[in-house]
């Protein structure tokens, strides 16, 4: 159905489409489509008719046939309109993109419905992710919706619900002493003998695109009129990346026009490179034992390409900002009482725009977009029934699979 | 914008609109529409281009003014296709409702949001409900998002993740030493002191209108075709009464033709006072003692109108039949599998499903829609931290304010 290939987005060299999202310079292969043709065969206005998921926008998203499509009803999430947050912090308008409403209880449920849909397209039938929780949790469903295997490993404190679902949704789960970058090495160490295909951030070129249709929605959603500000809870930044190659799609296929959103990459104060890296110019990863944040999607010390997540943001004129615990659970209250589930990650946007509002970098006659990227619930402490492996070493996970018999 | 008025479904009188969902011969007052008008103003091909939200079937909805509307973003939920499903049962459709993707994360979004903007807009500001759980979130959400004071009561074995979502959106919260009919009592002797508005199942004529919302859904997204047969977790019933009458709306306007949905009402076995009354042709609530079924949305010995409930399953040459716990959970252990989140409630419905398959009342031919009303994260067991008050009467609640200084 459609004609891509990729670039990469450091060295400019293009290459044949593969499932692989990393470049031998290091940088970052993105998909690219013939727009030319895509902008003669279709018609903005034609979208209205489209089905009410992410897939209305099928020629932007790296199938070769529709039949491969995964769903599970993701994406076309609605966008709120909150005036009780316009009067009080005296702004034009203030959107919330609802993410939660998605079918696994986050916005990940877009990047593995397009990542899923293209490895079975592939032929690939066991994929393991690393992750903070909520991408774990998304990819398990969506194997589980392709009938296809999957491992996940999460940090040792990600939320018990989340690791529940990975249990319910059927994935081999283990939890990491570590980070999430010590779930990567271990998967990256395993990989061969396993038979896993590793769906990390970036390591696979269909997650980011179905990101990209967080960027698509909004402005069809809007009437293909951007807002002044997007507000986006940042960690791998897969999510910034998306949005941002959205609207360069949405500008060569002429369906919008003019100024484009500041990115605004909020973070934990407590684990912040985005923004230590865009106040020094360098991007240096803190060393894990400065880290300090609580288990969510946003404690990512080291993202795999948080060069390109800051070029983008700086190019946006945009900005990054770190906020406290405290900031997020006093947000994650007002969100509440304004009628919204919003976890640490999603409340943490709306302490970014009251600080950035206070601060003058936001002014009254702006428009911004908040994204609430997964549900309260999800963060409540509660522990599995199940025994869930804890993890250092791949050697570990062996080890598990031999005394459970598996191995 | 509409126009509309009131029908007793048991004694047909027909009444001038008002909040009241009781006649006094008491029946349940259903609302009415002028049809010859809708049907000479709104075709249904320009629904294509509404709002993916239940409120792009406005004209069915008892608003006087389109400004009324309180939105979270609810309805128009993804209906999927279950492959796995159909080879495994051996039947030709198995479709499921997901609406556990409701903003709310269960279809009690679709009732409060109609109720709640309807209580808006006749200047109700403090509404009560007793409930199970998910219709007490909602109805905390809306309130919230309609800037409205409100109270809930809940058994005191509601799930604690729903009690949790209680509290943040802000409701005055209260746990009763008994079932949702002793929380009803209590609502009802405390009204005209506290100045609530009791909103409780098929007492005012909100909730039904909205849960209509799914009955015209599920219609246009199979194409005005409806299924042979709809699988339903019945508790109060409402979800019921409302998908029948879109069907009769939807003759009435011609949108749909010919042969209706059996209705298939699922309970847990612990307490199934509908499956009891198809069966003996009698409705006899049981008596609180001897239930035995768990804290979920099917736990209703004595609900407001079930004569009508049974009627309708009735007259659709539908059944009810009641799932063990044990049944339950493998069910949700199988939707986990197939990649979805499911409640209890939820999950009841494969449970029925299976059973009426293996039986030959649903034969290979058929096509068949599971609701899945709720998500399955708000039923793990936890304790929120917030102390609740248990009450066992109002005189308890009273006392209660007084200590908190509020009476
Ligand atoms: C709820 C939530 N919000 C935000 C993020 C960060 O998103 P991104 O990786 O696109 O920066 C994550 C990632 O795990 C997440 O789970
Ligand atoms: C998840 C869930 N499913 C089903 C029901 C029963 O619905 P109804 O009252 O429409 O019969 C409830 C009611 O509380 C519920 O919470």
């Amino acid at each position: 159905m459609n004609k891509f290939w990729q670039t990469c987005a450091r060295c400019a060299r293009t290459v044949r489409f593969s499932l692989s999202g990393r470049c031998g310079c290091g940088g970052t292969l993105l998909v690219e489509y013939d727009m030319e043709r895509i902008r003669s065969t279709v018609h903005k206005s034609a979208l209205k008719e489209r089905p009410a998921t992410m897939w209305r926008y099928k020629e932007l998203l790296p199938l070769a046939r529709e039949q491969s499509i995964v769903t599970l009803g993701e994406g076309w999430t609605p966008l709120l309109s909150m005036k009780p947050l316009e009067r009080k912090l005296n702004v034009r308008q203030v959107w919330v993109k609802r993410e939660e409403q998605n079918p696994t209880g986050s916005f990940k449920s877009r990047g593995f419905s397009s990542t899923i849909s293209l490895l079975k397209e592939h032929g690939i039938d066991y994929v393991a992710v690393p992750s903070n929780g909520n991408a774990a949790s998304a990819m398990a469903a969506y194997a589980a919706r392709a009938e296809m295997r999957s491992a996940v490993i999460v940090p040792k404190d990600c939320p018990g619900i989340i690791i529940e679902e990975c249990l319910r949704y059927g994935a081999s789960t283990y939890v990491v002493d570590g980070m999430i970058h010590d779930a990567s090495r271990i998967i990256e160490e395993g990989a061969q003998e396993q038979g896993w295909f590793h769906a990390g951030t970036l390591k696979e070129p269909g997650r980011v695109e179905g990101k990209k249709t967080m960027g698509l929605e909004l402005a069809e959603q809007l009437g293909w009129m951007l807002p002044d500000v997007i507000i986006y809870p940042t960690g791998g930044g897969s999510g910034i990346v998306g949005m941002w190659k959205a609207f360069q799609e949405l500008l060569q296929l002429k369906w919008i026009g003019g100024k484009l959103p500041r990115f605004v990459s909020v973070q934990e104060a407590g684990c912040q490179p985005l923004v230590d890296a865009l106040r020094t110019g360098a991007f240096v990863p803190p060393s894990t034992e400065t880290v300090t944040s609580k288990p969510t999607g946003l404690r990512v010390p080291n993202p795999p390409d948080g060069e390109l997540v800051v070029q983008i943001v700086k190019q946006s004129q945009g900005t990054a900002l770190g906020v406290t615990a405290e900031q997020i659970r006093e947000a994650q209250m007002q969100m509440g009482r304004l009628g919204i589930s919003s976890s640490p990650e999603g409340a943490a946007t709306l302490a970014g725009l009251i600080q950035l509002r206070e601060g003058g970098w936001i002014t009254r006659g702006e428009s911004v977009v908040l994204f609430n990227t997964s549900h309260a619930d999800k963060y409540l402490p509660w522990t599995p029934p199940a025994a869930v492996p804890v993890i250092r070493s791949y050697e570990d996970l062996r080890e598990h699979q031999r005394k459970a018999g598996r191995g």
